[in-house]
């Protein structure tokens, strides 16, 4: 199957979980085209996992950043709200993400992900019972989505469940997709806001 | 469908072109497991645009980074062998990449560019002539794939066309991922070579 | 579909946590059939929700019942065994499960609550988009299976969502099921051990 | 499949019996919604066994209990209106059920309870004269509803044939429902009305 | 599709009762072909109705006559054995058929009633449930099978429910078969034993 | 498949004979319905045959009997209407039915008797030359239909070839249903016009 | 579908009744090529027509023709053996074909007539009742073949009901054959056995 | 596939040549019912063998008898119209059939021929190509029709390739079914024109 | 569907004639590897047209040329070879192809034609009388294959019916194709033997 | 499949390139019919090999002659835009095709080389992964069309990869088809424009 890249980004709606405790619903697509905004929408594979707080927190240090670029950040696991709103209640020091704010999709019913093609579990088929069963644990891969005010994917970027993210890098294709749009140009290789293109 | 990361590369055999003129075949998946080397294989639309050779020199600057981290550099596209080559022939400052001494696919019957799904086109059926035909000039988006010394996919990458990479971000991917190899740790965000994990 | 009562139990096996942060598998079938045990395997819909901790501290008090009776207790949910963990590392206070002691299925792959039918979640199709999504969240309900030595299920009992369970419920119908092991006959009706049949 | 917790009960009329020898139809759902009552329907295996009275007997003993709680009882076997009738007729030293005053339901086509999947039969394909037949008596396992006045069911309980159910788990079950129901709050375990929730 | 006559007795295996109380299984076709016995198999719709009685006591009181032509006689409906029973305990007066000594099939799971194509239902299906449901009682017609010694159908015959047989019929029908199978010869219209052919 | 009792008649027209000679078209259905008369339609293998005429000449005898009792009396086989007129012109000491009056369904296409699934053959597929033939000689067994004036089929009776039929016995089973019909009653075995019902 | 010349015959048993009475079987095609026999097969509508008769008589009249060019003549129709034998013992004034000494086809099953595809009615299939139904007699048009002694049809007629045959037409085309067959050349128009070819 | 007989003619339109060189369509069913003729269609294998011709100059002789039957003489083979008119050209003496004066239907796309199913070949599958190839020359057999004013067909002769015709019969046909349209009877064997029926 | 060229002919045989007026069989692709001869077969639509004939004078004259070449010339069309041998014995002045040497394929069943895809008919379905008739004449294209000594075909070129070809072309592309075979260099355009490549 | 031949040429819009970069879109078969102009399209396997060339210069210097007849010339490869252009910009010397003015279609999708059948890739399925993949390069061979005012192809010609073409052959051919258009004649073998036809 292709890319999201190119394509508008899939319309459907996903409980989600802020650290007041509000359960509400958000179709990142209308996010973006309703509000004229970027939205980068990163993935984790479970919550109350000891290493990935610290993307969850170098993604809110970097909030600034992102509101100075019109994109609005959103995280999302499979995870259910109620866990979501447990670990934003959880202290950092005991591996907990207190202080992030920006919303948590809680993707249990996996319409999004598997939308997306970042499970990574298989169906395999018993020939015996005839049943079909999944091979994995049906968490995600650690996925990120760049999407533009009019809702096409111009970036998705899919590490393997060890691998950190780098978020200046993201700042970064933001900069250079704004550069395009306003400048009409193909941007450069190593190409960064302020240096020639 | 689902994402290439975590699983096998796959195993096809694509025409290569380099600047010696020699045209041979790789095999992406054996060039890592038979070498026991990781691979970085990048993507770009065509050749002889104006500023795609940018992305090219970059990465053959850093060639060097590459090889230290014993990886392996092969760009890609849908041109031909013979246009590759041309491509390679010309000057720099005519546009060309002449200087490129990494490996170029050219996957002109798309069996590579189609099974990872990062073709620009689309199938329409015409219902009155009942023909199938795309839609898109059936080029590759900037995709770049990093794969481990078992052939396993552990990074996939899409940039929308006029996107730009930045060759660091993928020294650093590679850095990150060699980390968790030998620690057998889960990596953190924005976690660098020589920083604290 | 039947009714799962009356065959054995599906032989599928789950991940599991318990309260020492252990993570390994448990295939209820071969736990009931292996160790000569009856089984009760109680589901909850969702980790850190403020009720359900009852139904769970309520089963860990009727614990010593179950083992004198041979019958070996397990929770389940789709959460996933880390938060699992989570959960049982929470105080009582703090809407935690601490002291619970018995294993938690993890069964965030649903393979096991789709084959019983206990998700409350419907396939729905979108003509449009060709899509499955699913409506509702996936989770399960407060669904109850009694199952014996052989694996066979001798009852099956499902709450709505907001209806919480009689733990000597469950005590009076293995007592009711072992009377009848032991005695081949069929038991009357409010029966209780000691009581004249 | 999915169980029918949570889901509106099946829209179909079965024929009915009662002590008066009358014969009539029983639309379970319309039952539920056109009077605005609670109905606990629970299934039996066969009519004229020597246990079964007492599970009967013990409904229509507590059916005052029942009406306070403005449900409808309802009884349900797969035999004719007129082998209930007799059994209705036969007095309770023989064996019989005299003196039960609530309708009992005479699924004898299996239309509801196929509906419900609690019939103890499976079929079975012969190769060899390409035709179905059952294995089983096709008779109901001991299958218990409780249905709410919008006709959506909140208790499925199924037990295996010789175990008999308990009527004071479903008064209780009503009133943890009832109470959920004006309080709107999640009810705890072993919960029963008069003590705290 | 064809009549059952002239072809061989179904081979399907049935529950029974007699009047000792005894559950056992008949197979009708082994009962003809391996005791060498012709067999009368005669269908009625329900136990305890008050008409059909007449029936069974007129088959008890010809059995001397069907057993001097070498024939077993067997009743049958779709209730269970237990009701069978209880009707069999029931005295003649009341509306039982105490007395009737030849076995009764319970073919509650309706094998042999849907392979001879004798129920009073049909199958009609629901397009806006998509479920198939059964329009009828599902019980027998009055329905009588002559098989003779090799398993092979020689009369089929079918009445309404409310049209009564009449025994003599039955006995004229064999022996006019027991008369060609000894003479070889077709037999004429309203020939009876003892007339001239 | 189900018996014809209990249903319509086949709405078709056949050819039909009668001993002035006349072709003409009966609808046995419209006979009924449109006359509001009863109709006993009879079938037998073939004309010509020597024992068939027996039969032939008892329903003759019979037939102010049946117009007592508003039924029509109508013979078929598969002969064809001519065959049916030699027949009917042959003296009864040739073997032929001269002074038969009532009409003969001349059924060569088999329309009605392959609805009724009274033909003695069965189809056979050989897979060598890929085509279907009969087995058998497509004739029909000795069926007989009592109708009612709304076209319901009252009785089906089936002889397999060479066992005659009983006229008497038609004459009282029309009796039978005529009681209930007129008293609404179920009839008992055995019975007679004017014993006690 | 393509015609029969050119080909074998069908090879298909039907039964057959000659001037003796006596019912057997015969195999048209073995007819040809166990006796090395020439075989004219005729087919006729109906038996006990009467126009009919007379091309019977005249195919009896040139039996001796017939034979001494080593051809075997059959007649067949699809009325029973019993219905030949009828009329081959009626006299020829009253519309009999007493006289007629060569075999006549019993083929009442139409396995060889629908074979031939020369019986005069299709097959019509009503939407309402679902059934298939034939328009038409369903007996055989007036057609002719005649086949050679490997079995192969040379020669194929088929006329309309009305229209009878020229039996001398028959011979010349035997002997128009068998001068083929002997001197290896083709035969001009009008050609007759003694004529220069 | 059932005969050409008793149904109308296939109404396809087909190229034709004339002694005049003129190319033209011909719809044999129109040139009946149109011009209220009957017609007499008669094809032939191939153009320029030598011996055909005989039958050809036979109907061309015979045409003031078939125009006093009203009749229309058309040939026919799968010759192209060019090499008719060659054949038409072509003297006598020559093996040509100078002089003939009907038409000559020229079916090289075998449209008529196919649906009267008179070729010559049959269709072979060749598994491994996959390829389905015509085995035989795919011309046609010696086939004649008979078609009266209607478009039906009253009758159909095949003969095969080396049987030459006779043109007589096919006057004597034509007469004796004249006879039938103006007498409505059916007429004897052998019967001709002038003689008694 | 893909072009002839690059792929081995077709293995077809089929019918030929000479101008001795023998028929045999030819198989292209066997006259080619066989006899490691190159082969030119050339189309045409009709024998006895006007115009064709020069085409086929063209092809003898130059016999020679190809011959010098090791180059066997075929010709063909959809005729028979009995037509192709009346051409073939036409005098030039007459519109014959007297003098003609090369063996002529009668292609009369279309295989290979068809085969090549070079018919000028296309399939039509008539829905209401459910047939499938071709419209056109069914005759080839002018078109031309070039085979090598491998049974490879190196050109195919079709011409529309009225646009007559140039024999010395096809004399040119064998020279360039045989230049290649013996230097394996790509052959310039408009390159002819002698000419400096 | 069939030959373009004799059929409109495919209305698919193609991206293309000319010699002063301009990128735009052509329609051949609206070129041909919108402008009224014959058009003449030839395809080449690949842009930037050292022999092609030659082809498409000896096109350019024949362009004058192209244009006194009415006809456009059109070159043709699946290489993309860019690269046409940078062949178009590189120096004869060089392997270059400056100097060439007609414009070049970049078929990249191969979307009018697919319709056209003239690709060098074969699809093969591999059974183990399931999966579609092409053999060979998926360029196109030598192919050449010719396409008069009203958008019908008149000529296809398909060199194999290594056979050059020859300018004056398609000059002829254009010549001969006019001179049909204008004299409604066939044209004779090797006949040139000024010559006798």
């Amino acid at each position: 199957m292709a890319t999201a890249v190119g394509k508008k980004f899939p319309n459907i709606s996903v409980n989600a979980m802020n650290d007041m405790g509000d359960t509400f619903q958000i179709n990142v697509l209308e996010e973006a085209v309703n509000n004229k905004k970027k939205v980068l929408l990163f993935w984790y594979p479970k919550d109350f996992t000891f290493v990935c707080p610290t993307e969850l927190h170098a993604f809110q240090a970097a909030l600034p950043e992102f509101e100075k670029r019109n994109t609005v950040v959103i995280g999302a696991s499979v995870d259910s709200a109620e866990v979501h709103f447990a670990w934003l209640s959880t202290a950092k020091d005991n591996g907990g993400i207190e202080g992030v704010t920006y919303p948590l999709l809680a993707d249990t019913n996996r319409n999004l992900s598997e939308a997306l093609g970042i499970l990574d579990s298989t169906e395999v088929y018993d020939e015996e019972t005839q049943t079909i069963s999944k091979e994995g644990d049906d968490v995600t891969y650690r996925a990120t989505y760049l999407i533009d005010e009019e809702g096409t994917v111009f970036h998705e970027g899919v590490n393997h469940m060890p691998v950190g993210r780098n978020v200046n890098e993201f700042l970064r294709l933001i900069d250079a997709y704004a550069h395009v749009q306003s400048h009409g140009e193909v941007c450069p290789a190593n190409w960064e806001e302020g240096k020639e293109a």
